[in-house]
């Protein structure tokens, strides 16, 4: 076994649309490797952001070019800007410009938003296209790269033009998330923790002891994302197309989403995992008072995700909530709704969440009343 | 059973998937009952064109208003030009700016531009929400209603944009089509042939003898329009994502599609019916000139097509055609080319196509000198 040998690999089983995900250090430097195993004798675009390019890039083409694999490159401003239907128009051009088959390879090399738009160009030229992730950061690689979700905002919220379009393969590379901002790395972390959370107790209590090594790479960082993506994967190959159980990923999503929207989703404020760790006290605080957990349980979540540098509270955020009916305004624009309803995950301790369906408004608004004011 | 009732009902075999063609006269006045019966509770969108828009739109929202469904229209330009990147993008956000769900509906009243893109948009509004086509040309009714070929065209090429997505419902009413120019019925009529021609010789033979009575209506247009249906059906039961068999309906196609390209794409010069009746009488020729098949085959499918008004040989088309090497230039940029290789749909005889791979391209020029000049 080489250094650039997947570390751990996890198979996400959806019948004929099945993948493989390797985790582990310097996958990238062995990209043409991997990829022309699995797809023999293409050609590729690499779809890229110019903060990773500057990383990234030459490793990638340079490593599929050893492989015998032509590329083209589309590189695009980073941010979340370009989930837009013009950079979308513009992908899918590049990608036609390169007169790619569809049998060849869109590959995302990036963060959640190079993952979401690639994706979606893969889903849609010439009605699909083989896909290869390449997630660069920890939120991508525990979250973004497992289950299909691709997709770009409108003007009238975010992700709400999409596929569900599933990868043929996915490298996450472990050595990359060295070159992470630190706000960043814990960001995703947040999601790390939420796997715990739903349904792996055990898993929590591993994180609990295990976040210093984790944040600083080596063995822990690599199981720490093979477990999410072995948690996430059993869930998505239950559930692909989010008819029911998947509703599960969600926990500490609904708050997470209308504070990320209180706070004009703007990275300087609030980025999406901050959002989740707080949503997810407030998850577990709600449970609590609807006599569902017990308050014991929302303080051990607090107290891990305050020890990961983790916002947990509505501190940070007093002067972008005006008052409990904006929020709750927030929450409605959520498009997990059904018709209407209110869903939301709920818990009845730590590894214990559930989806409850028809939570009344009136209990949400008094718990916000509580937390924010009139 | 009252007089909209179905007069046929063919299954789409698609597991989950799976759906009904309802066929018969009358059915969009009593589309409120067809759609709610399927999809209870919903609100939906209709797209269709402002052609379309004149003669149907009023009774079917008058229809689904008196099954309590409430709908918004969106009416776009008639014609090729609305399946762009920028129509799709208006469609979205009026679906999105009348607040439905995932649960609701798009609802596709039109020929296969609107099928097409209405279909396209359908699959990508919130990853996908349910789809209903209510195909008002023969061409539609069909093809583009079996299969779930969804998309939009690029400055690269047609159909280079799209998704696979199967409706949850197809309304194929038959009395629609008495407002259908004469061409454009012979168009569609052309698409009707091609399923005898593939592997149903004794559907071809009912053809030969019944063409007056499908044209003027009555119970052959039904039965021609439910062959046909089922006919495609079972192509797509077989392949849905075109991996193999389903390349038996480009039967004519690569021909056609090189004699559309060859026309700019001006229906006044050729529409798509018309570019498949020379294609197939060609794939015939050229079997036979292979060695494949009969010329008597080919005899026999130009005068059927021929006794349907269709155009049979490249006469119309010669001051469009320069040579024999423009014509291999636009059969080259064709997209069912698998690496380079020429695949073409050839025959043994009438309702004897196969699918061919690395037809040689000299086979091909020598072929297209004959009948166009060096």
């Amino acid at each position: 076994m080489t250094a650039s040998d997947a570390a751990e690999t996890v198979r996400v089983e959806l019948g004929d649309r099945s993948y493989d995900i390797l985790i582990g250090p310097g996958l990238l430097g062995d990209a043409g490797r991997h990829v022309s195993t699995v797809l023999p004798g293409i050609r590729a675009a690499i779809v890229t952001d110019d903060n990773v390019a500057q990383h990234h890039l030459e490793t990638v083409r340079q490593s599929l070019a050893d492989a015998g694999i032509e590329t083209a490159e589309i590189v695009v401003p980073a941010g979340e800007p370009s989930k837009s239907f013009a950079t979308l128009q513009e992908v899918v051009s590049r990608i036609l410009d390169a007169r790619l088959e569809r049998g060849d390879a869109v590959i995302a090399l990036g963060g959640g938003v190079i993952g979401d738009l690639a994706g979606f160009a893969a889903a849609i030229v010439r009605r699909g296209m083989n896909f290869v992730q390449m997630p660069t950061t920890l939120l991508a690689q525990v979250d973004s790269s497992v289950g299909g979700k691709t997709g770009i905002n409108a003007p009238h919220g975010k992700n709400l033009v999409g596929a569900f379009y599933q990868p043929r393969l996915v490298l996450a590379d472990t050595a990359a998330l060295d070159t992470l901002p630190a706000r960043e790395f814990r960001a995703g972390y947040a999601e790390v923790v939420k796997y715990g959370l739903i349904d792996r107790p055990d898993f929590f209590a591993w994180l609990e002891g295990n976040w210093p090594a984790i944040r600083d790479g080596g063995p822990e960082r690599i199981r720490a994302i093979a477990e999410s993506c072995r948690a996430k994967a059993d869930v998505v190959a239950r559930d692909e197309r989010e008819a029911g159980d998947r509703a599960l990923l969600n926990l500490g999503h609904t708050f997470g989403h209308a504070l990320e929207a209180a706070a004009k989703y703007d990275p300087a404020i609030l980025v999406h995992g901050e959002g989740v760790a707080i949503g997810m006290v407030l998850a577990h605080e709600f449970s609590a008072r609807m006599n569902l957990a017990s308050p014991d349980d929302a303080r051990r979540v607090a107290a891990h995700l305050e020890n990961a540098g983790l916002p947990t509270n509505l501190d940070g955020m007093k002067t972008h909530l005006r008052d409990a009916d904006s929020m709750l305004g927030f929450i409605r624009q959520d498009k997990k709704v059904t018709r209407g309803a209110l869903n939301f995950i709920l818990t009845r301790g730590v590894g214990r969440s559930f989806i409850a369906k028809d939570v009344p408004e009136s209990e949400v608004r008094g718990f916000l009343v509580d937390k924010i004011g009139q």
